[in-house]
């Protein structure tokens, strides 16, 4: 039986099979309070919560990192102007809609967020302090009178517990199966006495449209960080998490990732200079953070049976691993092949053979990263059981296909991908197709 | 109900809606022979003909371009080293089979390639004149011993009838569910009492793997053409024709399309220097008659209930133009919005607004294509009736929604996309996606 997605999912059942990764309980990060409201944002949305809210009660440094589509949504440019001016610092809230992505949306679609913002500002009391983001259907406005008449319902109703954070991770969501949603604690090494935490939710669709499903996701936490050292602290996390999974976070019109840091926990400031041990150590918590947020964006992959890590070891540069490493993950026939526990390693060369040749619109890159006899592919199980060669060094091992078959039946499974043409590596993740297009493709090979 | 699509589809009957793109009968060029046998090249392959020959009485020009992946397959690699070693001259033949690609197979993958050409040419009575073709499983060794006992087969019942070239078309089908075949007489500006005659047929799969579907094409005339002329005519056609389509031609490791010109119509030879009438009229027939051809490709898509025509024009640069296209093209998102005759042109628009953002493995382009305050999309339907303009300069128009629903019933319809920015264009043909994968984004609109 397949499970029926639709814009309000949410408002039915969790499938019984994702229901393990919703929590039943969490540790928040002091000094933040959090809220999900039902407004009607979409015509036809009777029930959803689709307006999300997290607000601190003292001023963050935060961060933010955007789409990079040409075409940015209102949202988009308001917060990025905004954290601009603010150099980072004194932000209190982000207010999310879902519904509508205020995206193209022209003069009157920057006023519509402006006007998010500065009802949670007022009600808040802090100028500024306010990031908006936005998830929905293109090309429309917001029936903004509706939204601002339920932002002060909104900071009404925020609070700091579990089921506050979970419905504001459920007002976020538009096509997701579950809220994704999660907290944890931590220590930094200069203030070991201290418990730090960190929470965080996301959502992002279906795992067959990965060019333009909108990703958006807050992180909050409780250390004090410099401004300034809030934007590479995100970026590193962000490439190694949001970054690294099928659906990514750098096409739609509205992606937004932002983190937000209170101090509310104490302790000493974390700030980027060089060699800090703290900085090392949060960035480390934050990007390991991210990428388990980011990695419950795959588990509700339409239709997945499996979760699959891609490692692409041992290549000339990181961003030509990356590149090798998305250009697997994303392929329709790797995918199929999986689903149907095909051990058809000549798709993921193919897809390998083809992620860094130049398109005609770009000037051809230095590096080469792939050549045909040095690189080596394995399947890794996740049981600790030994990894299955089924190409080294460009010629084809006689597979055992037995043990392949028993590998593949695993619903985790990692492909390692070994380049042999330098020491750099990445991590992506992803996860198998099935359905119709299995039909087609799934049972090619036999 | 849905028509299961599998290796051997050719062997049952061709779906009832794609008959009328069979043709019944063809006028073919003059001094070729054309066949298709059953092999069995592929295990559990019991009747679908699978091995293919093309061949001339009299040495050809000929040329051909090949995929980009890194990872070549041998006959690949073997044809690319004879068209350079031939100087693109004395090419009489192209052997073809499908069900297995010849691809990362080794020393002995090329020996294999090298005895398909060498058996041809034993029997045809000319040294090195043989390009090979393959497509199929990746990895696995060719029954080779089975294929060439067949040659001399296919070259005894080489005929010239329709039928002749309608078996070749067959036997290089894989996951095609018709076979592709076309021809026409033209003739040109300095021999307007010569009929030429082009033949040729294709095949790839489905829409929903554009980026490795196998991609096999031979185009046969007979116009007489200097091998010098052969490479740019052809590398010109291409980029018109099978690279703009989704099942592009770029990316497997087998994607091949040749062309041979046997001059057994007489007439002046065709050259390609400076301002060449001929010249430039041989290269818009075969160019069209590409691109009708790749059309027949679209049509064979899985699932697809439309043909659609995505016109970028106004571009800085033809390049900016084809990624524009292509990204639009390939957007699964607007692909369903297709399907579900939604006039969904955000999400045209957002697929139109990542194209050109420079992958981090690459060095950014000089050109600006994109510019959202000049961007403007229209549907344009076919029945010759006006535009419907959905944004103009970056503003959403109202869109008469009767009116759109009205074009996206048609079955076939252009979105047309100016940018703004220049005086180039292009023109990519594409189909919707339907099935399961609307269930999740089909409707997310409405």
């Amino acid at each position: 039986m397949r499970f029926t997605r639709a814009y309000s999912s949410l408002s039915g059942a969790i499938p019984p099979a994702k229901a393990k990764y919703v929590p039943s309980t969490g540790t928040y990060p002091r000094g933040f309070q959090a809220s999900g409201v039902f407004v009607g944002v979409k015509p036809g949305n009777t029930s959803k919560p689709d307006l999300a809210l997290v607000t601190s009660d003292r001023p963050c440094a935060a961060a933010a990192v955007f789409t990079k589509n040409k075409f940015q949504a209102a949202p988009v440019s308001f917060s990025r102007d905004l954290l601009r001016t603010r150099a980072n610092a004194g932000l209190r809230s982000v207010i999310v809609n879902s519904g509508n992505a205020n995206a193209v949306t022209g003069i009157g679609g920057l006023e519509d967020a402006a006007a998010m913002a500065q009802t949670t500002d007022q009600r808040v009391g802090a100028e500024d302090s306010t990031i908006v983001m936005s998830t929905g259907v293109i090309g429309q406005r917001l029936p903004i009178q509706k939204i601002v008449d339920h932002i002060p319902v909104a900071c009404h109703q925020a609070g700091d517990s579990h089921k506050h954070w979970l419905n504001c991770a459920k007002a976020i969501c538009t096509t997701d199966t579950f809220p994704k949603l999660m907290s944890r604690t931590f220590a930094l090494p200069s203030s070991p006495g201290v418990e730090y935490r960190i929470a965080g939710m996301t959502k992002g669709a279906g795992m067959l449209a990965p060019n333009m499903a909108t990703l958006l996701t807050i992180l909050a936490t409780d250390v004090p960080v410099a401004p300034a050292a809030m934007t590479p602290l995100l970026r590193h996390a962000v490439d190694r998490s949001f970054n690294s999974i099928t659906v990514d976070g750098d096409t739609s019109t509205n992606d937004t990732v932002a983190l937000l840091a209170n101090g509310a926990a104490g302790g000493p400031e974390v700030t980027s200079s060089e060699g800090s041990p703290d900085y090392a150590a949060l960035r480390e918590v934050v990007t390991d953070f991210a990428a388990d947020l980011a990695k419950l964006i795959v588990r509700d992959g339409e239709g997945a049976t499996k979760f699959v890590t891609v490692r692409v070891v041992d290549a000339a540069t990181e961003d030509g691993a990356r590149a090798v490493a998305r250009a697997i993950a994303l392929s329709p026939l790797v995918k199929t092949a999986l689903y149907g526990k095909d051990a058809n390693w000549g798709r993921i060369l193919c897809a390998a053979g083809y992620a860094l040749v130049t398109p005609p619109t770009h000037a051809p890159r230095d590096a080469e990263d792939i050549t045909p006899e040095r690189t080596s592919v394995s399947f890794v199980p996740t049981d600790g059981s030994p990894e299955l060669r089924l190409l080294v060094n460009g010629e084809p091992e006689q597979v055992d296909e037995a043990r392949a078959s028993e590998i593949l039946e695993m619903e985790d499974l990692e492909i390692l991908v070994r380049l042999g043409t330098g020491d750099k590596s990445t991590t992506h993740w992803t996860c198998d197709f099935s359905h119709d297009y299995v039909t087609i493709n799934g049972d090619y090979r036999t």
